[in-house]
């Protein structure tokens, strides 16, 4: 993996630069579109690349569980397996081992099935991990059976996944633990990236491996932990920074602030999780390159979609008989004019969702990712022109006017 | 609407042909998806195409309750509603108000949640029809309220809806009824029929409609009852005929020869509701044109899948870790080979199906269909080859192995 960075402004920390994987380039800053059991939801690999996607992350803890690692090793990676030939990231396992075991207040958004098609809900199941530190016991929310991950086996689950990028073992805390408890898990989640690193060298050596390996940066919301953890974890010889998302939306920019001023400016940042509109701005800001968040496909399947003007639910009365586009002027392929200049309209995919219509979730999830994924183009383009902060505030006014 | 035939059989009642609609040409015999709701289940109208669907049948009593005839005429039609620009057609609505006011044995097959990803159960929910000599009152599937269809009613909606094909309006019987119901019904759909035709006739001269009109012929598994409805409907001005399914699938290959016989050779057929492999070659030497059905679709979201040599169903564990496409040879999109000369594997449709991912469903749909879609291609082939009984041999020995 090589980084460049194209441009940096003075008046924050934003940067426009490229990743070059094995698999292609990203552009940074980017929107990574999650495929968690690879497939991203309801589309065909050629709707996520003619969207404009360039990389799919998708989760270990998932993968792990169903299909089993062994068969994405077989079948050649995850990105071969689901038909993606762009480059692809797997998380570490640890978000999702730990989000099934504690309650993680709203970092973890509960859709109920009535609201959502095809959705798959994350259960609080009660605390079904279960922490030591060598690693995580963990039961399976699918049937329940006991499973326990390490630094050492999240290392060799990711290199059979096969991404391009991928991420050191971690805790990822909840943002209601103590000052003491962040410590400690802190102190943990940079012995086991000691733990990752050593391993991956063993498994690279091994096998040739490609894989470029991210540490994850922990400490919750407290700013001399944030600092502790992005020195420790900047020290060691990885290849891009992980930002976790263990803290409340009000202390992000100030938390990925605190750390990236630290993080070594030649290697990648990815702040793990992240995705609303003002978000990504503020992440962008704050020194940001890559984001992930499975906001806009889950939202999507809601009827919940993205204009510039704010968030529109589809299932209003008003839509019923809207023969308009479900925006304007937005090139997806939604809404943009397809064979004899026809797009879909509101009331047509008002009434897919009403059918409860599979393919309602398709043009909806093609919809918001574009919306996205593009905005964050946006932004990069923005840096490279030099206005950056004029189209931070135009588009922030109006989205949330 | 115009009917040619490019060349008929001697030894059966097999013939391929032309229907030109406004929207383009039907080369019969053929097949024709359903979309049920202004949507082939989980597949865009791009994809439907391209696995080479050439006309999309929609149903009128799931359009007249959701979302309403009138918001389907604002938006042009059911095709420009979805985004579909070939042939269409529309049913009379007759079936699925009887099918959910009547017990219909088996030709409503009852899918379980469980089995099948985003399907929607036709329930039978006790007796919510009545019929009187004027029309049918019917109850919604969806929230009980009280409806009518008339033979008028269904001619204003069928024209709302927009499609170049459309049905007069039937009563559709069980195949369990006795003989004098099944001549009572029959009658009844011969006096609808000619009502259908005098509001149709009204509305097209008033309106312009470039609507083709087809009459149904009835009469369950009775041969003196499907001959005189043949000719009785024979003897009225309809641009084609539909062939009403009361039958047990073992009466059908008489029931469809005996009413063909009888209808002139100049109009096409359409044997409605029928479309598993067998039935296809059956419908055909019986001098079918048209076919549609839901099977392959249902069964493709329950994970039983087409092959030449029979169905396989996925989700059979040896498929786990079976890295071939689903079928070798197949020209699907899910099959063939795509960047870099690889296909969707049985194993990722497998995991896909395990994980409740909705993309299973789109990847099963496109197999299942172009599986069909193609095999009536080949069978109009084998006809203009004259080959159609080897074709027919060798396909059925293999596929009934």
């Amino acid at each position: 993996m090589e980084f460049t960075i194209e441009k940096k402004l003075s008046k924050s920390l934003a940067r426009a630069g490229v990743v070059k994987t094995p698999h292609g380039a990203i552009k940074t800053p980017a929107f990574s579109v999650v495929g968690t059991k690879a497939s991203v939801k309801s589309l065909s690999p050629e709707q996520v690349a003619s969207l404009g996607a360039e990389v799919v992350l998708a989760n270990t803890y998932h993968l792990y569980l169903e299909p089993g690692y062994e068969i994405v090793k077989k079948a050649g990676g995850f990105g071969k397996f689901m038909g993606w030939n762009g480059p692809t990231i797997t998380d570490s396992g640890g978000f999702q081992v730990f989000s099934l075991g504690a309650a993680f207040g709203k970092t973890i958004s509960k859709i109920s099935k009535e609201e959502s098609i095809g959705d798959e809900v994350e259960e609080e199941a009660g605390k079904l991990a279960k922490i030591d530190d060598d690693g995580v016991t963990f039961k399976s929310h699918i049937d329940g059976s006991t499973h326990r991950f390490t630094p050492e086996s999240s290392m060799e689950i990711q290199e059979a996944l096969g991404a391009d990028i991928i991420f050191a073992f971690d805790e990822c805390t909840t943002p209601h633990a103590s000052y003491e408890y962040q410590r400690e898990a802190m102190e943990r989640t940079h012995r086991w990236a000691r733990r990752s690193l050593a391993e991956h060298e063993r498994l690279s050596g091994k096998r040739l491996s490609k894989q470029a390996l991210f540490g994850i940066v922990q400490g919750g919301r407290y700013r001399d932990l944030r600092e502790e953890s992005a020195k420790i974890i900047s020290g060691m010889d990885f290849d891009g920074f992980g930002i976790g998302g263990s803290f409340n939306k009000e202390d992000m920019y100030g938390v990925v602030g605190w750390v990236n001023k630290i993080l070594p400016e030649d290697k990648p940042r990815h702040l793990l999780g992240i995705g609303e509109p003002g978000d990504l701005f503020g992440g962008v800001e704050n020194g940001v390159d890559l984001f992930d968040c499975v906001a806009p496909t889950r939202q999507a399947r809601n009827g919940t979609l993205y204009t510039k003007n704010g968030r529109i639910n589809i299932l209003n009365a008003r839509f019923t008989a809207d023969f308009s586009p479900i925006e304007n002027d937005c090139g997806c392929y939604t809404c943009s004019s397809r064979h004899g200049g026809v797009s879909y309209t509101r009331a047509y995919v008002a009434h897919l969702f009403r059918a409860k219509e599979m393919f309602a979730a398709t043009l909806a999830s093609i919809h918001n990712l574009y919306f996205i994924v593009n905005l964050v183009k946006k932004i990069r383009q923005s840096i490279l022109d030099g206005n950056f902060l004029e189209f931070k505030n135009t588009f922030l006014k109006q989205y949330y006017h």
